[in-house]
C-alpha cells in the first residue's frame, strides 16, 4: 500500500454563524469570525489516497480522474465563492473547517479511495479527517 | 541608511466590481473574481522602513510604534471584516491588490518613514508600492 | 472522529549538554550543539487534537482554551528563554527535540485530548510524539 | 516510541516512461511527463525513524548514522543526475513517485528504523510510504 | 506607479556545460552540474511589470495579457522539457540561471512592461535582472 | 549587469542588551529580547552580488569563491554560536538584526560584489541592506 497526495487550493469567502442562536451568541462564541459581513480564507486542501502500484503505470491512483474529481467536486465548486451565501444545498451548515473537511470529504470519497483529507485554513490552522473509520 | 521590513497577516473578503460598469462588462473584466457575495484571502503585508541606525539602541526603526501602527491601522481594521461590504469610507473603491497597496500605504505612510510595501495576495500575486516619488 | 491541528512559534536558546558526561564526550556526542554558550532556534510547535463534532458550534474542539494553554503552557514559558539557563524544573533534562516534545506533551495533555504534537527545529528536522500509547 | 524526521532535498531529472508500451500509449498515459528528453525536480525526502529516548543522550535516533545513510545512499547517489539515463541497475523502473518512495525505502530501511518516508515531488505532489506492514 | 508580480513554476531539465570547453575544464568549472545525462529543477519565475492604476479596472496590467504570455512564453515552451535537448534555438547557450534570467526576459519584454524578474533556481538559488538599463 | 542571490542559513544565540544603559532601561527597551540568558534564531541570510555575465561559464559570479566566502565568513563564525558570549571582537555591539546586517555586510563585501544583503530573523523580521552609498 502506498498513499498519494494532492494539494489544491482555493479562495472562499465565509462566516462563522450558527442560525439556530442569537446573535448575542454567535458573537461570544466565534468571535471576528462572526462578522456579519464575512471574511475570507486561501484554504489548501492535501488528499491522500491509498492504493497499490500498477505494475504497467507506476502509479498508484487514477491520476486523470483524480484531478478531474478535485478540479470538478472542490475548486470549480467553491474556488471565488462564499460558502454561506452561495451554498444553498449546505444553508444551515457551520463553516468550521471541521465541517469543511467532512463536506470536502463526502464529495470526493465516493470517486476516490480516500485515507485522509487535510485542510489548511491558515498557516496555524488545519483540520484532518480519516472518514468514519478512524 | 538600514532598511526594516515587518509583515503582517489577516483575513479579508473582496470582491472586483466597477459599480460604474454594467455586470456584464465587469464579469467581462474580472472573470469569476466579480462573483456577487465575493470570496476572500489571507492578505500578507510586508512593509519596509528606511532608518539610519541609533547607536543607543541599535534599532533603525521605533519597533513598539511600528507593531502598533501595523495593529491600529491595518489588521485590527482589515482582519475579518469585507473590503467592498464593511468600508463606506472605501465605497467605490475597486478592490485589486494596487488600490489596497495604495491605501494601506496612505494608511501607514503619516505615521512611519515607509520605503516599500508588498501586498501579497496569495502566493502568486503581489504588488509592491514606493509611494508616488517612484 | 476530527483531528484539529494549531501551530504556534517560538524562539528558545538551548545547548544539547549531558551534565553526566565529561566535556569530551558531549563534544563528541553532540559537536557543535554542544558549544558551551547555547545557541538557539525559532521552534514550531503543531499540536493535534482529537474530538467529535460539536453540532451546535461546528468545533471539534474548544478553541479559546486551546489558544489558552498553548499560550499559557507553551509560548508564555519558553518564548525568548533559555532551556538550559533558565528552568531549574528541568535542570539536568538533555534539551534535545525528543525530550522537548515530550516535556511538551506532558504541559499539554492534562488540558487537551492530544493525539499528536509535532516539534520542528528547523526546516530539516523534525520530532513527533503520540504520547505513550503508541 | 518517538518519532524523528529528518529532510533532504535533490535535484534529479526523469521521465515517465514504460518500455514495454508502444510510444503513444506511454503519451496517453503520462501525457507531458513521457517527453522523450524527460524534466526534473528538487525531490524533497523526510524520512521518520521510530525509536525510545536513549536517557544517555537524549536521542531517539543515532543521528550521525542517519545522516551517513541519507547522505550515502540517497543524496549522492541520485543528486543532480538522471534516474532514467544514469542507474542500469533501476533499468525498466518506471520513475513515479510511487516506485522512488519504494526504492527510497528499499536503500534506507536496511540501516534505520524507518517508520515513514515522505517523498515531494512538487508543492503539489507527495507520496508516502509505511514499508510494506502498512 | 504600482508593481504587479506573479509566478509561475515549471519543471525543465538541464545541464551545465560549455560546448566550446573540454570535458575536464566543464567538470572542474561546472562539477556534478555538468552530469552528462542532466538533472532538473523546480524553477520559479517571478515576473514584476510596472504601470500606472487604470481608474477604470483598478489593475496596472493587462492581466489576462499577462497571464497568456506566461504561459504561451514560458510555462508552455519550457515545462517538461529539457533546455539542453529540446531547444535546437539555444543550441550553444550555457543554460546557467543567469542565461536563463535573461532568455525569459527577451521572451516576456516585447509583451508587457517588464521592470524586474526573478528566476528561482532552488530555494537557495536566485537571479534578478532589470533589463539592461540597469 | 545581473544580480545572483544566495541564501545560508545558521542558528544562533543572542541577546539585545546595551551594556551603557541600565538594566531597567535595557528591559523598557528590549522587553522580553532583553532575557539575561538570550534566546536564538535561526536566522537566514541571503546575498545579492552584481555581475556581468562571462561568456565563457554563463556565471555572474564565482560561485566557488562565493560558497567558500560565505561558509568561512558566516556558517562556519557564527553556526551554533551566542552572538553576546561568543565574540569578544563585537564586544559592546547591541546583537539588532540592523547592527547584524552591517556585520555580515562588513565581513563579506571586501571579498564579493555585494549589492543588497537581506538578513531573516524570523519568519515576520527582515533586514535590508545596500552598503554605505544606498
Amino acid at each position: 500500500m502506498i498513499y498519494f497526495g494532492r494539494r489544491v487550493s482555493f479562495s472562499m469567502g465565509h462566516r462563522l454563524h450558527n442560525h439556530a442562536l442569537s446573535d448575542a451568541e454567535n458573537r461570544a462564541i466565534y468571535g471576528k469570525c462572526n462578522n456579519p459581513n464575512g471574511h475570507g480564507h486561501q484554504y489548501t486542501l492535501e488528499v491522500l489516497v491509498a492504493g497499490e502500484v500498477d505494475p504497467k503505470t507506476g502509479f498508484s491512483a487514477n491520476l486523470p480522474l483524480m484531478d478531474e474529481i478535485l478540479r470538478r467536486e472542490i475548486v470549480e465548486r467553491f474556488d471565488h465563492y462564499d460558502f454561506n451565501a452561495d451554498f444553498p444545498e449546505y444553508a444551515g451548515v457551520i463553516s468550521s473547517g471541521e465541517n469543511l473537511a467532512r463536506i470536502f470529504w463526502d464529495l470526493i470519497a465516493p470517486h476516490l479511495p480516500l485515507a485522509r483529507l487535510r485542510v489548511e485554513e491558515t498557516e496555524k490552522n488545519a483540520f484532518e479527517y480519516f472518514g468514519e473509520n478512524r
